[in-house]
């Protein structure tokens, strides 16, 4: 058991020592002297991303011009990049397609899943739930007249086992994000099954967080985004699973023309392609999808077993430090001790969560917070490090035993936070 | 009367040096020895944007990271790049918002417009349109039970007056797509608001390439892209307008978070900002929308009067070398000879469309084609010169004429044209 700072430190250097993934840190362009805990909200630069973009500006759109569409794989973008996010959560290929917001995707797969449930009248999801969802789920439910019923994670399974026949389809998100506690993805996959109704998984805090197996958890279909654990940048494409069982019957409310069988013959009406293409919907931000697929090349030759290990060992880390350092300074957690229980972020919860985050970015340690208590640490296992993790909770300790954060400069609540 | 090829190079010259957007063509990268005359599918690279893509790499979000929301304006470039668009088309500032696909943006302002005219039963849109149009009205229809009619944008007026009561939304463009082809926004806006419809126009073809008046016209909702004559990269954001009057009503089925009155209270249910900011849905591209509103740059000082009355000479001066040099060769003229009638893009029709244009390609100059045998050019009036018409038009009579186009390398059919 750890018991001082010098036992931390220690602790700390000879896990990064040991850390097999400690070479991957330099895959990412990060800002000297910033300990970077907020790649569950934005990941950091990866390194393979600058010459991409240039060159995807430069010579591809520059240059090439429309030629690009052929010669430089502009069309085949959405489905290659959502291979390569595929292979990260468990899909093999031909399953995923990147692109669009997370707002979008969710909608458009929602709204499928539930019209292939006909005569069932209920839609589950989290009232946990990351907002965008829980108000998709609201739009799904009027326009096909469901009912929405707002179930927590734990008690969805009750829930399924009761409404059997009912529900059309169960909406989940494996790990809360805020709290971020982890979900069993199987367990509820089953129950969801099992009531005869469809899953449809939001992985926007698991993918690139933690081993997602959406094949063999028979996941029907999944959303997640491509700009945080996946670092692809700010507002990233997102990407949409479905399921190799689904796509011939996939009726989405979302039918733009790059999702047609015949897309260059310019029919008037829509025939859906047979494959996952059906699933592309308009032309895609291409700058936006190449800098995600230059960005998931971060990944090449990691196993996301690897990750999801330097992952817990990193938020268990913090824990501990947690424990140690801020102990009577008026923190409470808000995250599963119990790793089986713990996505790759540590929450805590305090009054005075705003300045106190303020400070902390003041000080180059840069969390997020969600209102009105909940302070948000991510922890990207590619770049993060124990060090980082040490560093972050001491200058926190520091902040509140001399309560840095209530000058007035930290207590001007941001547009975004 | 031009006659020869000597008067067409001295009239080109001419015009040329009469240009007075003549030094705008230096706001744009173009390729050496190119004539690119698809700026209405992808327009060239404005010379504003790689250091802005750098910028927002770089800067934005590798070294500021998450603090760029609010340091770097990310939150607001919506309704700011929205606003840049405005200018261009009409709409007083605060009716426009940048964002997502064509074909999304579609989607949620027709189905919402559809939403406000509760009990009438149709739906107007053009067999002629571009085809997500006509799918995502099919789709519209579909999810609200109303009947599509396609009605051709020549004959619309009539059926609006003789189903006045009966049409919720008529959704066209002021440009068609193929044939280039420019219909009334005012008249048929008038018609529809006769019919107690509601009006939505596709501005693909329009924003940029000449005057739009959505506010003075009356529009109701509109939509369009920003890769075209934006020039605002491979798949940059689409924008959506809603005019003033129907924001506060706006009820749409894309209710992604970004438009909640309180996006950062996460509430769990949606309660829609009270401005266009609704129409926003979830997180934007960022990279792919600071290089349109990097790419919107071109346009300062510029008049759409002085882009139209340019466009209007490149598309006369093309008819008229194509009368001259293409007389006889199998050509077809495809788009109107009136100006008041004529976008800014000419069609030709041809049997061999796709060696053609693909010969000329392989010459440096860049159209594109329809199928089955539409030859399209497109004039950007920011960069293109009657020079470049010129040497167009004559590489297309010496393919024409030597039947270079018919070698093997020209006949296939590539993925994407």
């Amino acid at each position: 058991m750890l018991t001082d700072l010098a036992d931390l430190t220690a602790c700390a250097a000879a896990l990064d020592a040991a850390d097999p993934l400690a070479a991957v840190r330099d895959r990412f362009l990060l800002p000297d002297g910033v300990v970077y805990l907020d790649g569950n909200s934005l990941g950091a630069l990866p390194a393979a991303v600058p010459a991409a973009v240039e060159d995807a500006v430069h010579r591809q759109w520059g240059t090439d011009l429309i030629r690009s569409w052929n010669a430089n794989g502009w069309w085949e973008a959405p489905v290659r990049t959502g291979d390569a996010i595929g292979r990260l959560v468990g899909a093999a290929p031909g399953q995923v397609v990147a692109g669009d917001s997370t707002s979008v995707q969710l909608f458009n797969t929602l709204l499928a899943a539930a019209r292939s449930r006909p005569g069932r009248r209920l839609l589950l999801t989290d009232p946990d739930h990351f907002p965008t969802d829980q108000y998709i789920a609201d739009s799904v439910g009027r326009l096909l007249g469901l009912d929405v019923r707002r179930v927590p994670a734990r008690d969805a399974a009750a829930v399924l086992a009761a409404e059997a026949g009912n529900v059309a389809v169960a909406a989940y998100a494996p790990v809360d994000y805020r709290t971020g506690e982890l979900y069993d993805m199987a367990a509820l996959t089953a129950a969801a099954h099992a009531a005869g109704a469809l899953m449809h998984w939001d992985l926007c805090h698991a993918a690139g967080a933690l081993p997602v197996e959406l094949d063999a958890v028979e996941a029907d279909f999944a959303v997640g985004c491509g700009y945080k654990y996946l670092s692809g940048g700010p507002g990233a494409p997102a990407f949409a699973y479905i399921a190799h069982r689904h796509q011939e019957g996939f009726d989405h409310p979302l039918t733009g023309w790059h999702g047609h069988a015949e897309p260059f013959a310019m029919a008037g009406t829509y025939t859906p392609a047979a494959d996952v293409t059906r699933a592309r919907i308009g032309t895609p931000a291409l700058l936006s999808l190449i800098a995600l697929e230059a960005a998931l090349t971060a990944f090449d030759g990691v196993e996301m077993t690897a990750v999801r290990k330097k992952s817990l060992s990193l938020t268990g880390f913090f824990q501990e430090c947690a424990d140690l350092l801020l102990d009577g300074l008026g923190f409470t957690p808000a995250t599963p001790r119990e790793p089986e229980r713990r996505g790759s972020q540590v929450a805590l919860r305090h009054p005075e969560a705003y300045p106190l985050v303020a400070a902390l970015t003041a000080r180059g340690v840069i969390g997020d917070m969600r209102a009105p208590d909940l302070l948000r640490f991510g922890f990207n296992a590619l770049y993060v490090t124990h060090a980082d993790v040490l560093r972050a909770v001491r200058e926190l300790r520091d902040i509140a035993v001399t309560g840095a954060h209530l000058a007035p400069e930290f207590r001007q609540r941001p547009t975004v936070t």
